[in-house]
């Protein structure tokens, strides 16, 4: 994704052909970009040769899926939904793992019937209920343990997962508890240790004091774990300034993990392999001049992307064909919903613009889609995977009809 | 919707009986309450007879919306969605306001072919784009503007809407322009001046500000306009504190404003009518015993009801079974969703609760459905009415399969 000369293409293709073709809004995904990014997590990590499990919640879209999963990777799901959605885009049961802190007894019952590689629970109620379904069905459940390491993954407090005010894990006092209780359980076989300390973390230090806490509590509980899955949470670059998590730093840091621990380790990236992949394609639909500021009235809007209006998320912004003269007013991107957060961007110096003009909004590729909704009764727009000069429609644009 | 003893009723059915039915999470709307909240709604302003068109993006439900059409209420809608919506539920198109900053050319022709009773635009772009159509179209067409009248609402900064940096209607010196313009337009007739202030307002003050302001321009502009559109905007008793809109006050307002401004006046109610005729009956998957708190951890997320992760909004949580033992514990009610901000309150002193109890969230009439999504891909819950003692399902529980 790349200027060449004034116009914006996505791989080979120009985004202004695409919106012509398929209408706006528009989430286009580049194949080669996915590749890359899987291609450089697999490369950081090889020497330890990890199972990378694909976040669904980032993106639920079963071609990508698919698509993702011929490079190796397996799945880590939030519900049954996204299970059933896994399995059938081709990941293989035996490379899923089940997170989440409310699993329910018909989705414990359906990720066993399955078997999945594992369910990570997420506290002793969950145990308990897990035992008990495996009782009922007479087998033995390979199931991981989410410990909270309370480490402060220093992003923001919304997508803070792994401080103890936290729902997520257990502490612990409690986790030690329970690897005892295990041990007991003929229904039971604790395989793993998981942990998760948030999402979009771009400093290495937090990972270090996790691995450190990780360390200390498996010494404690003098349990042989075959799994120790990291989760996810590595960042990208959405202001693009280039600061990205520094990767080597953090496989180093496993190394010195793995030299004391032996085991296989899963990643659960989402956002890092999908996140820069796609951009949404939008029309200006409108430019309403105010006093202070233009507002450049999309016809993208929350419900079509929800993470400005949900986390105060911002998302780089940039004209389709380039020009050089600046507007002197500010610019404030909003969407047409009918909502004071339905607003994208507010930047000042910006290429004049004028309605009509096609814009694109960055790094839409995780939380995009699987966040969007009909508020309004706004269909869904189009997703479109491109390589090369391939377009592919991955998954067609919601019709009014299929809506109201 | 009360406790009969220990037991919480929806008008004459057990909350209970209902969640065994229909299972959980389920929208369960009360018909009483809703022909309640309307006709003291209409009796409040009956003596200049006002034409109510309901909000219909705090609730699309189109059981609902017919229900509400049965009251002589028209709809404003705000895309073309909505407008097909409101018709398909038997809502007569010259009932039909269509407000939205972001109305595309497709939505605007498609509003004059439906012969609807006033686009209400939002921009000189907007009135420019409805005056192109119309005159290919060779059709003069009724709008209205709406004007921000800088007026703060005291409520939310996330759901102010009548400031001048909103992105909602245009300032008093465009307005008059724009008058201006319409005045020697061929194919636009200005029928209406509309303004909209904000959402969940408990204060009258700030709508005797607007009127203030609406007189004023009015006088200015030299212009009659048929229609006065006040938008919504009237709160409800979320914290159920008692604290009412005060609407003798606001009548008395709006018939001072009629005695120099001859004219019908519009409203556009939504939660005021719908907000609190809802609750969502929720089970609890877990107990999640932590340091300080313990995490009621729910079958609704925030995909099911978006407002505390959105808003921060605080709906009231109540138990269906009424025991007197207390908790020593802080509760922290939370849903299965992996997101930090997937939680519904925080309260201590609570009733003592055990995983199974089924709970209720209070007033999820407005914007808990419409704002719905499948995040984590979870399907949408039921939604039914309640009148007496019977139960019709105006919506069915999306199936895992329609989704995956």
């Amino acid at each position: 994704m790349k200027y060449l000369g004034q116009e914006f293409f996505i791989e080979k293709i120009k985004a202004k052909l695409i919106a012509k073709k398929f209408g706006t809004p528009a989430y286009c995904y580049s194949y080669s970009r996915l590749k890359e990014n899987i291609e450089n997590l697999q490369k950081n990590f090889k020497s330890f040769n990890p199972l990378f499990c694909f976040a669904v919640k980032s993106n639920t879209n079963k071609y990508l899926l698919n698509e993702i999963s011929k490079f190796g990777f397996g799945a880590d799901v939030v519900s049954m939904g996204e299970l059933i959605r896994a399995i059938s885009a081709g990941i293989s049961p035996n490379k899923i793992v089940f997170s989440g802190v409310g699993k329910t007894a018909r989705e414990i019952e359906y990720a066993i019937n399955k078997k999945i590689l594992l369910i990570n629970a997420e506290s002793k109620s969950e145990i308990l209920q897990i035992e008990k379904i495996a009782k009922l069905k007479k087998k033995t459940i390979n199931i991981g343990i989410r410990l909270n390491p309370n480490t402060d993954a220093k992003t923001l407090k919304e997508i803070s997962t792994g401080k103890k005010e936290n729902k997520f894990g257990v502490n612990e006092k409690t986790f030690l508890e329970l690897v005892d209780y295990i041990k007991n359980s003929k229904n039971l076989n604790l395989k793993c240790l998981s942990a998760h300390i948030g999402s979009q973390i771009l400093d290495h230090k937090p990972y270090l004091k996790m691995l450190n806490v990780l360390d200390k509590v498996i010494r404690k509980s003098n349990h042989k774990f075959e799994y120790v899955d990291l989760g996810g949470g590595m960042g990208i670059d959405y202001v693009h300034n280039n600061k990205k998590l520094n990767l080597k730093k953090y496989n180093s840091y496993i190394q010195k993990f793995l030299k004391v621990n032996s085991c296989k380790i899963i990643f659960e990236p989402g956002r890092s392999i999908i996140g820069d992949t796609a951009v949404l394609i939008t029309n200006i639909t409108y430019i309403k001049e105010s006093d202070k500021k233009d507002f450049i009235i999309l016809d993208a809007g929350m419900n079509d992307l929800m993470r400005p209006a949900l986390y105060k998320a911002e998302h780089k912004i940039i004209p389709i064909v380039k020009k050089k003269i600046k507007s002197k007013k500010i610019y404030e991107f909003v969407g047409p919903i009918c909502e004071t957060t339905d607003k994208f961007l507010t930047i000042k110096n910006y290429q004049k613009l004028n309605e009509n003009d096609l814009i694109v909004i960055y790094d839409v590729g995780a939380y995009g889609m699987s966040l969007s909704s009909n508020y309004n009764l706004r269909p869904k727009p189009i997703e479109l995977l491109i390589h090369n000069s391939k377009i592919k429609i991955i998954n067609k644009r919601q019709k009014l009809s299929e809506l109201v």
